[in-house]
């Protein structure tokens, strides 16, 4: 099954407490792009670079099965670029600058290959971006949206236009705080199921991630890191994995199952945990499947436990 | 096997933004109390309380085998009293008044029955108080200190006698970073062990609880509610549960393992959800084992995935 994956594939510079990752490679469909890449080699990435951005990643992508025909160079132009500053818990930051660059204007092309894209990965980015995309894709199987509260305050009405067409909403515990005016998550997942999506994941940093779908509710918690170096893209990591996964799976057997999800909302989160650990991509980059799978099986040990005994009622 | 209680047996008043409770009976002791109770009906409370606290209370204590030989009556006196306002996110709280009352110039006594004690719970208190009630206890199998940021500001020194003594310390993730200088759980876990506990077992509320021992981990979420009444009395409900499973496990096999400690864990995760479903003790006296059971196994369900499916390597 192929993945249609839009987002930005950009720069960061990244200060935290512990240390600075100059300037790096960044953006949510980069990190999204090589989650994806880990399960399947029919990718089509949608996004805007200049001629600034290193060919080294781009060849990287391609060598991973990840489709550049929806890549737009833009001669001349620079490449986006976020800076920010991570407070000391390493969740709250600050935005130092947002170069938007050869964002501005950017029309998003769909190639007639990634028009047919079974599953549509809707990466952090301008809601009226994702609408643009959205348009342009045939039938797609599932899609998800991973958004932020910036889309919120400044686009609420387009974001909410998305959020109507997809199956899938992955936002953090104070986004959909912000988006529904619920303060408790399964109320808040309540009020996003009425906007559209049948699914609802909320993450929540190192807290874990709570995914709602259908009454049904599955708690993936967080890989407990002994430290955090950049949390920077965990949550598009995330949502790669999760994606990838399930494109995977349907490959296999056609189908999306709420168990598939289950098990992809764990495999996102192990990933996630992968991003955490470096500056930029290249944890995520290196990852082979072994050691993926060795975590994997210390995150399943870390909630399981023999059945409880209770006292005679 | 036995388990004393140590903590107050109080009255609150609590403000949320949803709510209040007037005066209602609260303090760590009884929510331990009566958590525990569930479990053994071998327990001793070592407590102090006034005049003013009401009988009735005592008597459902007395119902459920907990021994108040240990709990102490002042005449004329008033029981402590704490009253607090929470914030919006129903974590942060202001203290709006601590009347110590008959805390003030307090002597523990410990029963000789108590003294016998297998499971010592040292509930929230002066660390002072908590090392006198460890002198007059003579071979416990387990020892589980739980306190808070408050002692670690003022009574330093004595916590950290009190923290060398004890063999499971239980405390929310920021005291755990306050108490280590760590941020990153982890390392203050392993900084803490350091200090004396084998075990040690941060509550993140909402978020779950992260125990670790001798280089294992195991995580906990929340039960997810739909709404939040009053978290008040959710810690100690929580490590009263604990308690009073290891209690009842050791009764029938003699030995505490780490499998039992998992569980425990899990037991007292879902416990504390009834706590914080009203104000009071009310929630947690009225519970019964099939209740708590038909959650338990619905909060086993939150994590349960089948098998994931990795692709080639």
């Amino acid at each position: 099954m192929s993945v249609l994956t839009l987002g930005t594939v950009a720069f960061d510079t990244i200060a935290t407490p512990f240390g600075n990752s100059g300037k790096v490679v960044g953006g949510a469909a980069s990190y999204i792009a090589l989650a994806v890449s880990h399960f399947t080699d029919q990718q089509h990435v949608v996004s805007v670079i200049g001629e600034d951005f290193p060919q080294a990643f781009l060849d990287e992508l391609r060598k991973r099965g990840a489709g550049l025909d929806g890549l737009t160079l833009v001669a001349g132009g620079a490449s986006f670029h976020w800076s920010g500053s991570y407070h000391k818990d390493m969740v709250g930051r600050d935005t130092l600058a947002t170069d938007l660059n050869v964002l501005i204007g950017w029309e998003p092309a769909v190639s007639a290959a990634g028009a047919e894209a079974d599953f549509v990965m809707l990466g952090n980015l301008d809601p009226e971006v994702q609408l643009k995309v959205l348009d342009q894709i045939q039938t797609p199987k599932l899609v998800v949206l991973d958004t932020m509260n910036f889309w919120m305050d400044v686009a609420l009405d387009n974001l909410k236009k998305v959020i109507g067409r997809v199956d899938v909403l992955t936002v953090n515990d104070e986004e959909a705080r912000q988006l529904t005016g619920k303060h408790f998550l399964p109320q808040a997942a309540e009020a996003i199921h009425a906007m559209g999506p049948k699914t609802v994941v909320i993450k929540k940093g190192e807290h874990g991630a709570l995914m709602f779908h259908e009454g049904e509710v599955f708690f993936a918690p967080a890989y407990p890191l002994d430290k955090v170096v950049d949390p920077t893209g965990a949550g598009d990591t995330f949502a790669g994995g999760f994606v990838g996964y399930l494109a995977a799976r349907a490959a296999a057997t056609g189908l999306t199952t709420w168990e598939d999800m289950k098990q992809a909302v764990t495999v996102g989160s192990v990933m996630a945990s992968f991003t955490c650990e470096a500056f930029g991509t290249e944890g995520l980059a290196s990852l082979s499947v072994d050691t993926l799978r060795v975590r994997h099986n210390a995150y399943l040990a870390l909630t399981a436990c023999g059945d409880v005994v209770w006292p005679q009622g």
